[in-house]
């Protein structure tokens, strides 16, 4: 068993300083009171409303910026995984939306998101590798950010290559939903959990940031489909899930929902669009 | 606009003659009330639950049986559409579990469901092509069976292939799910439609059969994502969809949910079975 924590953080926007303090106290006071895995959401270190790609710049940071060490500090002593969002800046002067995977020795990997959302193309530079799996003392971790999972080819992805649990840092945009009904962006990831036999923990974000507020929707499904947790008053999501159960891709003698693929017939999803 | 109308009805294990009159009487009674297309479910002219695939060939019929003859009668007065499930004997001798598109010059297309379910394995043979979009008078219609949709690269492909509604005859078996939450299976009819942004429409199965039941959950979904229609008391789902809503796959001017894809990297959906 892993227990997972989602911490549905509210940063400030442009406050570089204060959002790492408050994402290391973050992940202390998790592990702290038991969690192995803390996710925070994407962006975290920043916020997200930036006006331009000027002023994200500015906050932008390489993978070997110190907040990295100090997750790892954090999560040291009870041999844990955070993995959070942050402002890239790529050795290639690109700025990128990315996330983080850190474990006790210091960062494990890094996806810049491939899918951007809105306005984020105005702000950041796509990814062009595809998500990653990345293995950690905890098992196999395959990450994605927020739009990225709208695009069932990710998470389909990253369950074939074996992933264990997918971790999706996000910043929803809040919406309005039939009465009765969840924000589709829950829809959309226990459908992948299902279609997939995979956990996925998504961490969305609080507070309200020039105008904009988030479906503040964080949430644990299990490998099932079922939201096993959802986020409490203080803003976190806790659950024990046994990622290994993510192996068993059957649900029933007969049915093996990866062996039943059939992937000489699945030739339009890697068609160049036209 | 086009009037859909799904009718889940309660065919009987074999007797292919009464379950025809069955259909022929529900397709003529909805176009009565003013159906365009009309949806009925897997297998109906024959029931599911067979002992054997002799059981299964017994009520076998070719694509050119006079069923489908009396389906385009009762869809021509209004130049409409019926889709329905069939056992179906293939010129190679072999048993598929089948979908046909008719209208009122006959039949359009048959389908030939690829992804079996549990004991299906055992009775029928795999269909070995990808699920096709036929061309109709309503518009284009992207047609797969039941456990097909549990795998997201069909729908998706459908979409991707000019794919205007999705036309999903099912017999989902009856399972238990957590208090307040609806079955699994329409919670990812319910992600493909958002994700591709394309209506679909899956008419369920009623009735009890040798000890199973099903989820009789049949539903209309809009090109959104929400369920617009669910199944009345008499087993009839009606919904107007405008189906040429289905080409604008924009969430806003930066957004295009087709556009932002990355095919070049969704290789792993494509690659063999190691």
């Amino acid at each position: 068993m892993t227990r997972i924590v989602c911490r549905q953080l509210a940063p400030a926007i442009g406050d570089l300083e204060a959002n790492i303090r408050m994402t290391v106290a973050a992940i202390a006071e998790s592990v702290e009171a038991g969690a192995q895995l803390v996710i925070l959401p994407e962006l975290v270190t920043t916020g997200y409303m930036f006006s331009s790609t000027e002023e994200a710049r500015s906050v932008a940071i390489t993978r070997e910026h110190s907040v990295f060490q100090q997750w790892a500090e954090a999560v040291r002593s009870v041999d844990g995984v955070a993995v959070g969002g942050f402002v890239e800046l790529g050795v290639d002067g690109l700025i990128y939306n990315s996330a983080v995977v850190v474990d006790g020795s210091g960062v494990l990997g890094v996806y810049r998101k491939v899918h951007l959302w809105d306005n984020e193309k105005r702000i950041f530079a796509p990814g062009s590798v595809e998500p990653p799996v990345v293995d950690t003392v905890l098992g196999k971790l395959g990450i994605l950010i927020c739009f990225d999972l709208e695009f069932p080819e990710f998470p389909r992805s990253l369950a074939l290559r074996g992933a264990e649990l997918i971790v999706a840092p996000t910043n929803w945009p809040r919406e309005s939903v039939p009465a009765g009904e969840r924000v589709p962006e829950v829809t959309v990831a226990m459908a992948a959990a299902y279609s997939n036999r995979v956990g996925i923990a998504c961490c969305d974000r609080a507070g309200s940031e020039r105008g904009q507020e988030w479906n503040e929707a964080s949430c644990i499904i299990d490998e099932h489909g079922w939201i096993v947790a959802r986020v409490d008053p203080n803003g976190i999501v806790t659950a024990d899930l046994d990622m290994t159960l993510s192996h068993d891709k059957t649900m029933s003698t007969l049915v093996d929902v990866f062996g039943d693929r059939r992937p000489e017939l699945y030739g339009a999803l890697t068609a160049p669009h036209e």
